[in-house]
């Protein structure tokens, strides 16, 4: 470990940072320090253009109009192809639309449809819950399907992989760890037992850059309001690989996603490509807000991101270690930046006081039970500054048990 | 028939009209009489208020902590219960979640459920045909579901229902013609032989006063993007009776239905009451958009609201009757005010130019094929001035054959 950089040198990092004119595109309030973007993205000038233009130009005055002079109709697929080159996808295998748990309902639903002799679903145990609640529902409306577990029917994924499994999936960060999956490897493994593999992108999207094409990835979903900053509950993505596209089919068959929705036919016919993973009409007004937060992205370089998300979080464990070392702070993530996400997470026993504490002098992570501080790290607008000012604040929570104050034991309801 | 009113019997209408004053909430291009808020409602003021507070207020300054502090994570069950109220659901029954179409797939899998020894779903054939589209999807899922249609399997709704049928899919107001259904006596008929029904409510919801609890109805779904003026694609509702909520199940088991969607468990558990009809995190911008359409609400009568829809589409009806008789067009919606919703459809040879070239002359409504032009009336922002006019409107292109001019054949994507 190289020595502990000091402010001058920090600030030296922030001048040489290529991406830190981004940060002006963002709103962050005074007094922020804003490590929670792997929850709730930043809000951003981009974003509040597009649902004006939207709501007071658009739909105001062209009314049911806007459906076709603003290209309302096309949205989810033209945000598709927009989102799908920050994660690997060529055009017209990306569309945008519902949420990630849904999405997750018709990807799984597909794929079992594609392994009709097969039963076996894979998922991770310590996966973010919603994957395994969707599953679950799946799995209530596939006779026969079966639910497999790593860290509860075998120690690791890959033990669960054999010729009776139909599809695997599995998040491509961890929510919790930040624990980094080998796409390419898993991938693989997958398709030498003839099973499909969806990706679960949440905390990989906008984090780093992902290579869903080249991993020969056969079906990812994600949301769109962490990294991305789409906005609040913004609409989530499904990646479909071309090659499926043909024989793909999936029950949620809405008219959206219907080969004419506009003929008003009695009978489903699911439209060409991408197009048949939608329902039912999207919320245009999330929609162009998350356009807007995509828009930013035409000018980010990914190589860059990922440069910096590991010299941030490598400086973050950095200065926590030499820090606040004796004040009870284990590392629970991965100490390799490589396969690490843009979070850093650290246990302790009082976690949830502590980031109470963090969270009222300004510096915003979050907290995810039973014992996980959790920090992420988004590079277009947090600095290097900013990390050093975070362990500033949070060794003095510690050293001084500025923690302790009652007023940090009563549970919110949301964190 | 009373005698053709002239410009000052409508004008005096106008000034008698207790609801003249809700049409100063709404943003209403100039030159436009816009009779489509059947399709598209238009905007409000309140809602470009509540989509700037939402965005650049509780996003961009409270961050993550907007989920606990604006009340972000309760705007579903809010938003239901505000709603509920303009459809006859008393608090607790209604949720604000997703799109129409996901929606009806999870009541007809819970309605399935519930009457796990029958396996018929009845529906009509000339639904809104996204609720065919959904019921394959389910019965696609769900072995042995059999889907019987209205028009198809027998001529009326009421000779398909017996005791194989677990659950009905019926359009309050059908999206064509207008015709509106009894809903009491069909929910007697459905509960006479044990079945559920399931209303669906995107043509009625705003339109007209609706009384699911005193009807005894099962479930319910719609849209908000009509006559609720939520704002393209707002989010759908979902209506549960209360004597349900204890043993109902859907398979869309995502997180923001689980009864402790924050102590992130491994297993699905259903979380308490209405909200287990959620799944996934909503988009809360195009949610807020809605609450600001829905507080106008909270200013209107309903039976104030029903009286002037009969008064506006009987108005429409007698002038295009009276001035348009000649020219081909016939009534396709009842001239029985009572069983009518707030749109009045007539069929023309050549529908679709004709509203084309009504569109071209500032007039709105929509096509339906093969030959219906569809004109909805919504009574906040709808005067009677606005019927005279665009009945002289359509009267001029009826006459002078201006609808014949070769720029209205062409097709455009969506109408």
């Amino acid at each position: 470990m190289s020595a502990i950089p000091d402010l001058a040198a920090i600030e030296a990092m922030d001048a040489a940072d290529p991406l830190r004119s981004m940060r002006d595109r963002f709103i962050l309030p005074k007094g922020v320090i804003y490590l929670d973007g792997n929850s709730l993205g930043a809000a951003s000038h981009a974003v509040f253009d597009e649902l004006q233009k939207a709501s007071t130009q658009e739909w105001a005055q062209d009314l049911i109009r806007a459906w076709n002079t603003a290209g309302w109709f096309d949205t989810p697929t033209t945000l598709g192809d927009q989102l799908g080159r920050l994660i690997g996808a060529a055009a017209g295998q990306t569309v945008v639309c519902d949420t990630t748990s849904i999405n997750i309902y018709k990807v799984l639903h597909a794929a079992l449809a594609m392994r009709p002799d097969r039963s076996v679903i894979v998922a991770e145990g310590d996966s973010f819950p919603t994957d395994l609640y969707m599953a679950e529902g799946v799995a209530s409306t596939r006779p026969g399907a079966v639910l497999r577990l790593e860290g509860v029917d075998a120690p690791s994924i890959e033990e669960l992989i054999d010729e009776r499994v139909a599809v695997i999936l599995v998040n491509h960060v961890n929510y919790k760890s930040g624990e980094l999956r080998d796409m390419v490897a898993l991938t693989r493994r997958a398709h030498e037992v003839g099973a499909l593999i969806v990706w679960d992108l949440c905390h990989t999207a906008g984090a780093l850059p992902v290579e869903l094409d080249r991993a020969n990835a056969d079906f990812a979903v994600g949301c769109t309001y962490k990294y991305l900053n789409g906005g609040p509950g913004a609409p989530a993505f499904i990646y479909a690989a071309k090659r499926h596209l043909a024989e793909v089919r999936q029950p949620l068959s809405g008219w959206w996603g219907h080969a004419r929705p506009f003929a008003f036919e009695r009978g489903y016919v699911a439209g060409t490509g991408i197009r048949r993973f939608l329902c039912g009409t999207q919320p245009i007004l999330s929609m162009r807000a998350l356009k807007g937060a995509l828009d930013i992205w035409d000018d980010v370089d990914m190589a860059a991101l990922r440069k910096k998300s590991i010299a941030l979080t490598d400086l973050f464990i950095q200065l926590v270690e030499a820090k606040c070392g004796a004040f009870g702070l284990t590392l629970e993530s991965t100490r390799d930046g490589s396969r690490r996400g843009s979070q850093v997470s650290f246990l302790h026993d009082h976690g949830y006081q502590v980031m109470r504490a963090l969270i009222d002098r300004g510096v915003i992570g979050d907290f995810r039970a039973p014992s996980t501080i959790r920090f992420g790290f988004t590079p277009l607008y947090v600095s290097y500054r900013d990390v050093w000012q975070a362990v500033e604040v949070l060794e003095d929570i510690l050293r001084t048990g500025a923690w302790k104050d009652p007023r940090f034991a009563t549970k919110e309801a949301v964190t």
